[in-house]
């Protein structure tokens, strides 16, 4: 059991970069194995493969490769050149080529063909609009994109597993989930950079500019100021504001728990977790499992466990936590915190927990290291070291729970996206998993669909 | 001659209301006349006629209708429905239809088919972009969308001529104005609602947000205000700050004036034009015509011509305004100022000059009441009164020029939309005009793509 059997092979290897090749190759048998032989031993895993060329003595093929870095492309691309018969002519950066003059665009709903269009899209016709919005600002959810528009709020304070790049770097990021919420839930999501690391001005900012949306998700945002900005936002307006590492996370999570809860036949209330990380995640994911009904939560940082009266290294959200966790109050280092727990969930930095430690929990518990792009142990030695299940980032992915958490609150006009929605949301894709799989397929649209309906449900009960 | 040439009939009336009556009319010839007629008679124009269903007796039509507002919809329903065998059964506001849910709306480049799209569109394949972007600010023009990302700002405060209706009111005008981009430019704007009507708030909101975004064109803000925010932005933000209401209008209006000149047999340093109106366009307008090179410009807000020394209700634009205007530095009322002027332009108030102010003018001058929906004078009193060429707002359309000049400018990352590039624009405007219209079709996508052309060249030169 665990991750592997979960994934395809490009979920098992860090080969985030991918390229296609474009090769003249001598066209005799046994050439391409050649080639796919040489750019197999330098490490790199191949793709799709195809002829777009051909003359008397050469084909052209172009050849998708999956590397770990730039590095590793020139060892590749070395590989390839060495090959008798064999010549890369051109190299094409596959992501660049997405995020090439950004992921998404804005389109008109209506094609403008006519000047009865052009007179009824914008002045005069528009006045009418105008007018009734003046009579009834509600009329704003039929009339204007609100009813499906989400401002992707960052200040670029803790930027994938970067940590602070700024706003403009971060930009990549926000337009990948500005596509995501296109494709998966008709979300129209902007996203919005915010120069300052100030949580007041991020807050008065975004209070500002709030008219024009119908939900905010807040993005890679530094804890703690993320829980001051998403509280203080949430206080000021009637719209959802959800910060997506706390909260979209902590959903996943706890649908992949449902299904890992199930599998290894324990029931919820007996288990006890141990979460690596009080940052943005670590806290909501703590304050979720508590919700949730898990006998007990104990939180780390790197100053060592949570607990009341604990006065190094807090703030006020680190202890609503230690308020709500850690039932023994226990104050012992690490190490000694994994000793008989079920659960370990690891939201913190990379390659930080041994062997060892997995081995002082509960007979094969559920490992869950969530680090990006590398997890606090890796699932193989989670599993050797006698996990039941294991699984990493690439499986507890964001990306299933927010579209459908945002497009089901849009539905229904909900004012906050409130903890019975997210648990609607977590049980929904627990459901749609498929046979010992922890979650569903991302890529199911219907998967997204069932989300949305669940949490429009769940907000209007 | 006049604006009656240049425009179809639905252009000569303020039927600004489109709606589609779906009757089931008896299947008997003669029917369908009995209730057109009834219909024009009410006043209404009539559009498509279409059959979408019959049975034995009866056909099911639909009419669609151009009114001035409700009430005379419902004249128009009563007559129909006055025809004997003729029922009203639905009535489709087709202006409602295409604001519906917004004009416009966020989409994918990319559909996300695999995982391996998904792997490349957002984590982990994304952070080689962010990596980029930390190296090199500048690729953002590459990797991300703000070469076709544009902010359009609103605080609410001029809204159409309806004046301060507020931040939510206006924003179908907003993503009117972001579909007219996307589908004439292929520009991605995005509406920005700011609530605040302090130059400074505005200013420095935007200030902040402005890192995702190409370029940012302000829209229905206030005279004096959106001079000082303009102004603000040109200052703190190295990308193009452009406010369409001043720039956008002057730059039609120069490329009117251009070929109205031209048919009228005039040179431009031999004209006296008087502007009524001293707000965002009327200054704007004021300055474009210095710069262009007309002989003299007179402008009159409701207090009197602006002129040196003047000092009751003046602000620091007016001001400049007076400097370079009013050569003689007449101080006489607007009735005195029309005489011998070549051109009038007005940017003011609906009904407020006369046939005799037009008499007073030079022999066969050319006359532009702008005032939205309804002009200074009609197009038709003025051609009565002697004027050889007058167009109101309907010809005189900013959308003419905005797709162009933001196209221009961002296709050479320009740092600011200057004179020169706006002249540019206004200068293939008037060459793209066919035979003695004014000027080209709004609805050719050529048009469009020949002003950015021009605007871009402009930029480099």
């Amino acid at each position: 059991m665990g991750d592997v059997r979960n994934t395809s092979w490009m979920e098992r290897y860090s080969a985030s970069e991918v390229y296609t090749l474009r090769c003249r190759v001598l066209d005799q048998p046994g050439m391409l194995g050649d080639l796919i032989t040489a750019i197999g031993h330098a490490g790199a895993h191949v793709g799709t493969i195809s002829v777009v060329g051909l003359d008397s003595r050469f084909k052209i093929r172009e050849v998708t490769v999956y590397c770990k870095d730039r590095a590793h492309l020139a060892l590749v691309l070395q590989a390839a050149n060495a090959c008798e018969g064999v010549e890369v002519v051109a190299t094409r950066d596959e992501v660049l080529e997405v995020h090439r003059r950004g992921a998404i665009r804005t389109v008109s709903r209506l094609p403008i063909r006519t000047l009865t269009d052009l007179r009824m899209l914008y002045t005069p016709g528009v006045a009418a609009m105008v007018a009734r919005l003046q009579a009834d600002p509600s009329a704003a959810w039929e009339v204007t994109g609100v009813c499906d528009r989400v401002a992707i709020v960052t200040n670029g304070t803790a930027v994938l597993g970067l940590g602070r790049t700024g706003v403009l770097p971060s930009l990549p990021v926000m337009e990948g989930k500005a596509a995501i919420f296109a494709e998966f839930a008709d979300i129209s999501a902007v996203p919005i950079l915010i120069d300052s690391e100030d949580p007041a001005v991020v807050v008065d900012t975004v209070a500002r500019l709030a008219a024009g949306f119908g939900a905010i998700q807040l993005e890679d945002i530094a804890a703690p100021a993320c829980f001051q900005i998403e509280q203080a936002l949430q206080d000021r307006l009637a719209i959802p504001v959800l910060h997506d590492d706390q909260h979209g996370t902590a959903t996943v999570l706890v649908a992949a728990l449902i299904n890992a809860l199930a599998q290894s036949g324990r029931r919820r209330e007996d288990c006890s977790a141990l979460i690596l990380g009080a940052g943005a995640a670590g806290c909501a994911i703590a304050r979720a499992l508590v919700e949730f009904g898990l006998g007990d939560v104990i939180v780390y940082d790197s100053t060592g466990p949570l607990y009341r009266g604990r006065t190094a290294r807090m703030n006020p959200y680190k202890q609503a936590v230690a308020e709500i966790t850690n039932r023994r109050n226990l104050a012992c280092p690490l190490a000694e915190g994994f000793a008989g727990r079920d659960v370990f969930i690891g939201v913190a930095r990379p390659n930080v927990v041994s062997p060892s430690m997995i081995r002082a929990m509960a007979p094969s518990p559920l490992v869950f290291p969530l680090s990006n792009p590398v997890g606090e142990i890796s699932v193989r030695e989670a599993i050797d070291a006698g996990a039941a299940i294991a699984a990493d980032g690439r499986t507890i992915n964001n990306a299933l729970a927010y579209p459908g958490l945002f497009r089901g609150a849009l539905d229904v006009r909900a004012a906050a996206i409130t903890f019975q929605m997210r648990l609607a949301a977590a049980a929904t894709l627990a459901e749609l998993a498929e046979g010992d799989d922890l979650l569903p397929n991302i890529l199911d649209r219907d998967v997204h669909r069932r989300v949305a309906d669940a949490v429009a449900d769940a907000a209007n009960r």
